[in-house]
Protein backbone atom coordinates (compact mmCIF):
# COMPACT_ATOMS: atom_id res chain seq x y z
CA UNK A 1 0.00 0.00 0.00
CA UNK A 2 1.21 3.33 -0.65
CA UNK A 3 2.86 5.06 2.31
CA UNK A 4 0.66 8.02 2.42
CA UNK A 5 -2.58 6.19 2.33
CA UNK A 6 -1.33 4.16 5.03
CA UNK A 7 -0.33 7.38 7.08
CA UNK A 8 -4.06 9.12 6.42
CA UNK A 9 -5.37 5.87 7.68
CA UNK A 10 -3.78 6.22 10.94
CA UNK A 11 -5.32 10.00 10.96
CA UNK A 12 -8.78 8.64 10.17
CA UNK A 13 -8.37 6.45 12.94
CA UNK A 14 -7.31 9.37 15.64
CA UNK A 15 -10.62 10.98 13.68
CA UNK A 16 -12.54 7.87 14.59
CA UNK A 17 -11.74 8.55 18.41
CA UNK A 18 -12.97 12.17 18.42
CA UNK A 19 -16.06 10.90 16.79
CA UNK A 20 -16.91 8.67 19.60
CA UNK A 21 -16.53 10.61 21.95
CA UNK A 22 -18.54 14.02 20.40
CA UNK A 23 -15.73 15.82 19.02
CA UNK A 24 -15.88 17.01 15.14
CA UNK A 25 -14.01 14.15 13.84
CA UNK A 26 -10.66 15.41 12.70
CA UNK A 27 -7.08 13.49 12.95
CA UNK A 28 -3.65 13.96 12.26
CA UNK A 29 -0.24 11.87 13.17
CA UNK A 30 3.26 13.78 12.52
CA UNK A 31 5.63 11.70 10.57
CA UNK A 32 9.46 11.98 10.35
CA UNK A 33 11.93 9.56 8.41
CA UNK A 34 9.05 6.92 7.68
CA UNK A 35 7.76 7.12 11.66
CA UNK A 36 4.47 7.56 13.10
CA UNK A 37 6.28 10.10 16.01
CA UNK A 38 3.11 11.84 17.31
CA UNK A 39 -0.71 11.15 16.89
CA UNK A 40 -3.68 12.82 18.19
CA UNK A 41 -7.78 14.33 17.50
CA UNK A 42 -9.49 17.10 18.39
CA UNK A 43 -10.38 17.29 21.98
CA UNK A 44 -11.61 21.03 21.98
CA UNK A 45 -15.13 20.33 23.79
CA UNK A 46 -13.96 17.17 26.57
CA UNK A 47 -10.72 19.66 27.52
CA UNK A 48 -12.85 23.36 27.34
CA UNK A 49 -9.86 24.06 25.56
CA UNK A 50 -9.80 26.23 22.46
CA UNK A 51 -6.15 24.92 21.49
CA UNK A 52 -6.67 21.24 21.36
CA UNK A 53 -7.02 20.74 17.70
CA UNK A 54 -5.59 17.54 16.50
CA UNK A 55 -2.67 19.69 14.43
CA UNK A 56 -1.88 21.37 17.83
CA UNK A 57 -1.37 18.35 20.30
CA UNK A 58 0.63 16.53 17.38
CA UNK A 59 3.39 19.34 16.82
CA UNK A 60 3.09 19.73 20.74
CA UNK A 61 4.52 16.23 20.90
CA UNK A 62 6.47 16.26 17.83
CA UNK A 63 8.32 19.29 19.50
CA UNK A 64 9.17 17.55 22.62
CA UNK A 65 9.98 14.29 20.86
CA UNK A 66 12.57 16.28 18.43
CA UNK A 67 13.75 18.63 21.11
CA UNK A 68 13.11 21.79 18.99
CA UNK A 69 10.65 24.03 18.09
CA UNK A 70 11.58 23.96 13.94
CA UNK A 71 10.49 20.56 12.64
CA UNK A 72 11.96 20.41 9.79
CA UNK A 73 11.80 16.98 8.68
CA UNK A 74 8.25 16.22 9.38
CA UNK A 75 5.36 15.62 7.14
CA UNK A 76 2.33 16.16 9.11
CA UNK A 77 -0.93 14.14 7.80
CA UNK A 78 -4.32 15.61 8.75
CA UNK A 79 -7.87 14.56 7.68
CA UNK A 80 -9.06 17.94 7.36
CA UNK A 81 -7.40 21.40 5.70
CA UNK A 82 -6.36 23.11 8.58
CA UNK A 83 -7.56 26.20 10.64
CA UNK A 84 -6.24 29.73 10.98
CA UNK A 85 -4.50 28.78 14.27
CA UNK A 86 -3.23 25.52 12.92
CA UNK A 87 -1.97 26.46 9.32
CA UNK A 88 -0.39 28.93 11.28
CA UNK A 89 1.06 26.43 13.87
CA UNK A 90 2.64 24.66 10.86
CA UNK A 91 4.22 27.72 9.84
CA UNK A 92 5.84 28.40 12.79
CA UNK A 93 7.06 24.86 13.22
CA UNK A 94 8.68 25.05 9.81
CA UNK A 95 7.21 22.14 8.78
CA UNK A 96 8.25 21.18 4.94
CA UNK A 97 5.21 19.61 3.99
CA UNK A 98 1.35 18.89 4.39
CA UNK A 99 -0.76 16.13 3.58
CA UNK A 100 -4.65 16.56 4.16
CA UNK A 101 -7.41 14.81 3.59
CA UNK A 102 -10.84 16.82 2.53
CA UNK A 103 -11.14 20.30 1.88
CA UNK A 104 -12.83 22.80 4.72
CA UNK A 105 -14.88 25.29 2.98
CA UNK A 106 -15.70 27.62 6.20
CA UNK A 107 -12.62 27.80 7.54
CA UNK A 108 -9.92 25.78 5.39
CA UNK A 109 -6.27 27.83 5.49
CA UNK A 110 -4.60 25.81 2.72
CA UNK A 111 -6.59 28.19 -0.03
CA UNK A 112 -10.25 27.52 1.05
CA UNK A 113 -10.93 30.57 2.65
CA UNK A 114 -6.92 32.00 3.59
CA UNK A 115 -3.65 30.87 1.81
CA UNK A 116 -1.83 30.96 5.56
CA UNK A 117 0.43 27.54 4.08
CA UNK A 118 1.70 29.72 1.25
CA UNK A 119 1.35 33.10 1.91
CA UNK A 120 4.79 34.50 0.26
CA UNK A 121 4.95 37.72 2.58
CA UNK A 122 5.34 34.67 5.49
CA UNK A 123 9.20 33.77 6.07
CA UNK A 124 8.23 29.82 5.20
CA UNK A 125 6.41 28.12 2.88
CA UNK A 126 4.42 24.68 3.11
CA UNK A 127 4.40 22.10 0.11
CA UNK A 128 0.54 20.58 0.13
CA UNK A 129 -1.17 17.31 -0.98
CA UNK A 130 -4.64 17.42 -0.91
CA UNK A 131 -7.56 14.41 -1.04
CA UNK A 132 -5.28 11.66 0.13
CA UNK A 133 -8.94 9.71 1.32
CA UNK A 134 -11.08 12.79 0.95
CA UNK A 135 -14.27 10.41 1.01
CA UNK A 136 -13.47 9.07 4.43
CA UNK A 137 -12.47 12.05 5.91
CA UNK A 138 -15.56 13.64 4.65
CA UNK A 139 -18.06 10.96 5.57
CA UNK A 140 -16.59 11.49 9.28
CA UNK A 141 -17.62 14.93 9.21
CA UNK A 142 -20.86 14.25 7.86
CA UNK A 143 -21.83 11.60 10.18
CA UNK A 144 -21.00 13.89 13.02
CA UNK A 145 -23.12 16.67 11.21
CA UNK A 146 -25.98 14.21 10.86
CA UNK A 147 -26.34 13.79 14.88
CA UNK A 148 -25.40 17.55 15.73
CA UNK A 149 -28.34 18.49 13.75
CA UNK A 150 -30.43 16.11 15.57
CA UNK A 151 -29.25 16.92 19.11
CA UNK A 152 -28.66 20.47 18.39
CA UNK A 153 -25.77 21.56 19.90
CA UNK A 154 -24.29 24.36 18.20
CA UNK A 155 -21.37 24.91 20.55
CA UNK A 156 -19.81 21.82 18.69
CA UNK A 157 -19.42 24.08 15.45
CA UNK A 158 -16.61 22.84 13.33
CA UNK A 159 -14.46 25.94 13.41
CA UNK B 1 -4.04 56.33 34.71
CA UNK B 2 -5.98 54.40 31.77
CA UNK B 3 -7.16 50.75 32.31
CA UNK B 4 -5.84 49.76 29.15
CA UNK B 5 -2.23 51.62 29.86
CA UNK B 6 -2.20 49.60 32.98
CA UNK B 7 -2.47 46.64 31.25
CA UNK B 8 -0.38 47.09 28.30
CA UNK B 9 2.05 47.68 30.91
CA UNK B 10 1.66 44.57 33.02
CA UNK B 11 1.92 42.81 28.97
CA UNK B 12 5.43 45.23 28.55
CA UNK B 13 6.42 43.65 31.65
CA UNK B 14 6.29 39.71 30.50
CA UNK B 15 7.83 40.90 27.32
CA UNK B 16 10.82 42.22 29.66
CA UNK B 17 11.07 38.72 31.05
CA UNK B 18 11.06 37.18 27.58
CA UNK B 19 14.05 39.77 26.67
CA UNK B 20 15.68 38.50 30.28
CA UNK B 21 15.91 35.13 28.83
CA UNK B 22 17.14 35.68 25.65
CA UNK B 23 13.76 35.15 24.11
CA UNK B 24 11.89 37.41 21.51
CA UNK B 25 10.51 39.95 23.68
CA UNK B 26 6.48 39.43 23.54
CA UNK B 27 4.42 39.43 26.57
CA UNK B 28 0.96 39.38 26.90
CA UNK B 29 -2.12 39.28 29.56
CA UNK B 30 -5.83 38.01 29.83
CA UNK B 31 -8.65 40.81 30.96
CA UNK B 32 -11.88 39.47 32.13
CA UNK B 33 -14.16 41.70 33.91
CA UNK B 34 -11.65 44.00 34.73
CA UNK B 35 -9.05 42.05 36.06
CA UNK B 36 -6.11 40.11 34.63
CA UNK B 37 -6.53 36.21 34.79
CA UNK B 38 -3.27 34.78 32.70
CA UNK B 39 -0.42 36.09 32.20
CA UNK B 40 2.68 34.71 29.61
CA UNK B 41 5.57 35.80 27.65
CA UNK B 42 7.30 33.69 24.74
CA UNK B 43 8.86 30.80 25.87
CA UNK B 44 9.94 29.52 22.12
CA UNK B 45 13.73 28.84 22.17
CA UNK B 46 13.92 28.41 26.06
CA UNK B 47 10.72 25.41 25.58
CA UNK B 48 11.84 24.43 22.17
CA UNK B 49 8.35 24.70 21.15
CA UNK B 50 7.08 26.27 18.15
CA UNK B 51 3.30 27.18 20.49
CA UNK B 52 4.99 28.95 23.27
CA UNK B 53 4.11 32.20 22.28
CA UNK B 54 2.75 34.91 24.63
CA UNK B 55 -0.92 34.91 23.31
CA UNK B 56 -1.14 31.03 23.05
CA UNK B 57 0.59 30.63 26.81
CA UNK B 58 -2.54 33.37 28.05
CA UNK B 59 -5.68 31.61 25.89
CA UNK B 60 -4.41 27.77 27.63
CA UNK B 61 -4.61 29.29 31.08
CA UNK B 62 -7.48 31.58 30.61
CA UNK B 63 -9.54 28.51 28.76
CA UNK B 64 -8.53 26.57 32.27
CA UNK B 65 -9.58 29.28 34.37
CA UNK B 66 -13.33 29.82 32.83
CA UNK B 67 -13.50 26.46 32.17
CA UNK B 68 -14.64 27.23 28.75
CA UNK B 69 -12.94 27.05 25.00
CA UNK B 70 -14.79 30.26 24.30
CA UNK B 71 -13.55 33.44 25.56
CA UNK B 72 -15.92 35.69 25.00
CA UNK B 73 -16.15 37.80 27.89
CA UNK B 74 -12.50 38.77 27.47
CA UNK B 75 -9.73 41.09 26.17
CA UNK B 76 -6.21 40.23 25.20
CA UNK B 77 -3.76 42.72 25.86
CA UNK B 78 -0.45 41.86 23.66
CA UNK B 79 2.52 43.92 22.78
CA UNK B 80 3.28 42.97 19.31
CA UNK B 81 0.35 42.13 16.30
CA UNK B 82 -0.37 38.48 16.71
CA UNK B 83 0.98 36.04 14.13
CA UNK B 84 -1.19 33.50 11.85
CA UNK B 85 -1.26 30.87 14.70
CA UNK B 86 -1.81 33.29 17.47
CA UNK B 87 -5.00 35.66 15.84
CA UNK B 88 -6.50 32.34 14.24
CA UNK B 89 -6.30 31.03 17.97
CA UNK B 90 -7.63 34.32 19.14
CA UNK B 91 -10.55 33.72 16.51
CA UNK B 92 -11.04 29.82 17.82
CA UNK B 93 -11.77 30.87 21.25
CA UNK B 94 -13.54 33.98 20.31
CA UNK B 95 -12.47 36.72 22.12
CA UNK B 96 -14.07 39.65 20.69
CA UNK B 97 -11.31 42.29 21.10
CA UNK B 98 -7.85 42.55 21.22
CA UNK B 99 -5.70 45.47 22.19
CA UNK B 100 -1.68 45.61 20.84
CA UNK B 101 1.13 47.65 21.07
CA UNK B 102 3.33 47.60 17.97
CA UNK B 103 2.67 46.27 14.56
CA UNK B 104 4.51 43.21 13.09
CA UNK B 105 5.14 44.40 9.21
CA UNK B 106 6.50 40.35 8.75
CA UNK B 107 4.10 37.82 10.31
CA UNK B 108 1.29 40.43 11.83
CA UNK B 109 -2.01 39.28 11.00
CA UNK B 110 -4.31 42.11 12.05
CA UNK B 111 -3.54 43.46 8.83
CA UNK B 112 -0.03 43.77 7.93
CA UNK B 113 0.25 40.52 6.23
CA UNK B 114 -2.71 39.00 6.65
CA UNK B 115 -6.54 40.38 8.36
CA UNK B 116 -7.06 36.73 10.34
CA UNK B 117 -8.68 38.80 13.00
CA UNK B 118 -11.31 40.01 10.50
CA UNK B 119 -11.80 37.63 7.70
CA UNK B 120 -15.66 38.23 7.05
CA UNK B 121 -15.58 34.56 5.37
CA UNK B 122 -14.87 33.45 8.90
CA UNK B 123 -17.18 32.45 12.03
CA UNK B 124 -15.89 34.97 14.43
CA UNK B 125 -14.16 38.31 14.06
CA UNK B 126 -12.35 40.58 16.56
CA UNK B 127 -12.84 44.40 17.85
CA UNK B 128 -9.24 45.63 17.78
CA UNK B 129 -7.35 48.57 18.96
CA UNK B 130 -3.63 48.97 18.24
CA UNK B 131 -1.02 51.59 18.68
CA UNK B 132 -1.13 50.87 22.75
CA UNK B 133 2.60 51.66 24.38
CA UNK B 134 3.54 50.72 20.63
CA UNK B 135 7.10 52.50 21.44
CA UNK B 136 7.31 50.74 24.67
CA UNK B 137 7.10 47.19 22.83
CA UNK B 138 8.64 48.15 19.44
CA UNK B 139 11.97 49.24 21.47
CA UNK B 140 12.07 45.98 23.16
CA UNK B 141 11.86 44.15 19.91
CA UNK B 142 14.86 46.82 19.27
CA UNK B 143 16.85 46.11 21.83
CA UNK B 144 16.35 42.30 21.02
CA UNK B 145 17.43 42.67 17.38
CA UNK B 146 20.19 44.08 17.78
CA UNK B 147 21.65 42.07 20.75
CA UNK B 148 20.42 39.21 17.91
CA UNK B 149 22.60 40.58 15.17
CA UNK B 150 25.51 41.02 17.42
CA UNK B 151 25.19 37.23 18.41
CA UNK B 152 24.03 35.97 15.21
CA UNK B 153 21.72 33.79 16.57
CA UNK B 154 19.78 33.06 13.21
CA UNK B 155 17.13 31.02 15.58
CA UNK B 156 15.60 33.26 17.33
CA UNK B 157 13.97 35.46 14.36
CA UNK B 158 10.83 37.08 14.99
CA UNK B 159 8.18 34.74 13.42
Amino acid sequence: MEEKIRFMEEALREAEKALEMGEVPIGAVMVRQGEIIARGHNLRNTQKNPLRHAEIDVINEAAAIVGDWRLEDCVLYVTIEPCPMCAGAIVQARIPKVVFGARNSKAGCAGSVLDVLNEPKLNHQVEVEEGILAEEAGALMKRFFQRFRKNKKPEESLS
